[in-house]
């Protein structure tokens, strides 16, 4: 017994890994970010005008700063939105998650969004991975991004290798304040590791600054992110200041659990574990049906005695954190699951037939990206600067 | 004596580091380079015409790989050029002393020239520099370099947080073959340095394969250098082939001895020590005047009777280093200061003379270029690549 919760607590959090059940309370005191409470969120409320199903189930449940940032906001100081894909493979929905939500904090708070693509930084730390494959998918995982309808006219996509007239010279200003001893102690390097490796994290810090020092002025910057990536930021917040600009705020989310379970996250290196936007209904059916972890018993006879537990059920926990916003609707699944009124098989087709209604809409869309993506693109030379 | 001798051992060369009484036999021992032998500068004679004095001299008197670039050039497969400079303070005579031996090669080999200035350098060595005032002299020293008379058409300056669009992509397929080890060893690096100073040696080793990748061929390079900046190119030679382009050839230059004497190298932060491009001809004459070391005896009557020693004095360095090109007046110069029919006073007013000339046609130039210099810049956005 007592080795099992042992077990149970060992889990880990980097940008570059996340395995074991992680404990969400644990990660907040371990990370020294705060916990999103329901003051905040009604001062979220109070300007958005509703509370996102994100915010009110949870998804989004920590933060930096964000009491500052709304103060800024109510003396009339508008912030930006910054948020990115490191691109090395397909997206899945895990990924999509908190960029509907940043798109949601855009449409209600009418502000611009940076969003970040690092297409050296998988380059950089995964052995095998080649730059012009890294390329394909920055192109792939764009079509993604714009398929979700953010405004063009306030949306700039920033390729990091492309916009590095952009990047480079505020990356070095930061990179300046950080020490290899810092990161080796943030990130856990070692001297093996590669020098541009090394240098990464100040180009992910870089577009923090960057709209500031473009218009000239001091912009707040607000970041929505899943919790692994705060690191990065964590290293960099000690920087900005002393270059004269506002630590940003962070909002973090949690991961969507891989179709196996709740251990990890959704990743697109294990196939099995995800849903890709580009995956046909056929497939959809398929993996949830194969592979999403049940909370139901074993047969029909107890289940229908004893009932299901919708909190290990995978099924439900998608619903609830991406594809059943109605809260009435969620809580008669809840309930009819739990009392055994709702098969798991029924749960499931309830699931497939959200999710394939989303990526049918979602695959239109992403199809006409393909001509409009370049509107995102941040064409600035920073020649002229 | 034995003392003194040992001594006489202790110098250091590092990209960031020039002093003590410099042995080059030794450095080309410890650096691994080979010695400039007449094989190769009758090679070099040969397409040239002629042989610069600075080859004649032995300014330029080591190398790696120089028969290869040859036997490339012999087959067809022309050479481009590449160097640059760091910026951080005013020119001096000791900078220009490559890049008119580059421009010579520019010259008698009709190639491409890749000038370099890593603007970001200096910014990241040095604590109290910020990087405004980097800009600021990158400018002034681009106007230096415009004024030596580069064909305008085949020189391309390159400014790293301007041009980082085309160096960046370049430099991290670098830097993931470079680890942190490695610049420790090579530079002497510690844990406490920044992780933007640490990255900067995959900035400088990209232009070497940028002209390939632009022009989707394999064009050999040469790089014309003062022997201090080899380091970084022996990081980087094992990392060229690894990525499918040959290793650069370099030719190596000795450092113009500062005023006082012949230990280190002249340098802009010891004001004292250099003829800086700007300095007027009151200035010059003064600097010589006062700081130059001379060869020659205590008493008129004593350099009458024994002569001075020219290779320890500092003026008849410059001369034959720099401002003397030809060889008979250079050895009349030598024999009479040996003699002692050349008193210190008449040899440092030839090379008054001599930098005064330089100086009026340099700053005039140097003036014009404050109009042309736009023309040298690269204004590839690297976007659309």
């Amino acid at each position: 017994m007592k080795k099992e919760s042992r077990e149970h607590d060992e889990f880990s959090v980097t940008p570059w890994e996340v395995r074991g059940n992680i404990d969400y309370e644990k990660l907040i005191k371990k990370f020294g970010v705060e916990k999103l409470n329901d003051k905040i969120l009604a001062r979220i409320k109070k300007h958005a005008g509703e509370l996102h199903p994100m915010l009110r189930r949870g998804v989004f449940f920590a933060h930096r700063d964000m009491n500052w940032l709304l103060d800024e906001y109510e003396k009339g100081n508008r912030f930006f939105l910054y948020t990115g894909r490191s691109p090395s493979g397909p997206i899945h929905i895990g990924h999509l998650m908190p960029w509907i939500f940043t798109k949601w904090l855009q449409d209600k708070f009418n502000v611009e969004l940076w969003f970040q693509f690092p297409d050296e930084e998988k380059f950089l730390f995964k052995k095998n991975l080649g730059f012009d494959e890294v390329q394909k998918w920055t192109h792939e995982n764009m079509l993604d991004v714009a398929a979700l309808g953010f405004n063009p006219k306030k949306t700039h996509f920033l390729v990091n290798t492309k916009n590095a007239n952009l990047l480079y010279p505020e990356a070095v200003k930061i990179a300046k304040k950080i020490s290899f001893s810092t990161v080796k102690a943030a990130f856990g390097f070692t001297n093996d590791l590669n020098i541009g490796a090394i240098f990464y994290t100040s180009m992910q810090a870089a577009p923090v600054i960057l709209p500031s020092v473009l218009k000239k002025k001091k912009i707040p910057c607000l970041i929505p992110l899943a919790i692994d990536q705060d690191p990065h930021f964590r290293v960099a917040r000690d920087v900005y200041p002393k270059l004269g600009f506002p630590k940003p705020a962070i909002i973090h989310s949690i991961f969507l659990p891989p179709l196996q379970g709740t251990q990890g996250k959704m990743s697109s290196s294990e196939k099995s574990s995800a849903i890709f936007t580009t995956d046909s209904p056929k497939e959809v059916e398929t993996k949830i049906k194969k592979y999403a972890f049940s909370g139901g018993k074993d047969t029909l006879e107890e289940h229908r005695k004893h009932g299901g537990n919708p909190d290990k059920d995978v099924s439900y926990q998608y619903l609830k954190f991406f594809f059943e916003p109605d809260d009435k609707k969620l809580q008669k699944i809840h309930d009819d699951y739990k009392s055994g009124r709702l098969l798991t098989s029924e749960l499931k087709q309830i699931l497939i037939e959200k999710i394939n209604k989303f990526l049918k809409e979602h695959q239109k869309k992403r199809k006409l990206a393909e001509k409009s993506v370049g509107k995102f693109l941040v064409k600035l030379n920073g020649f002229k600067k």
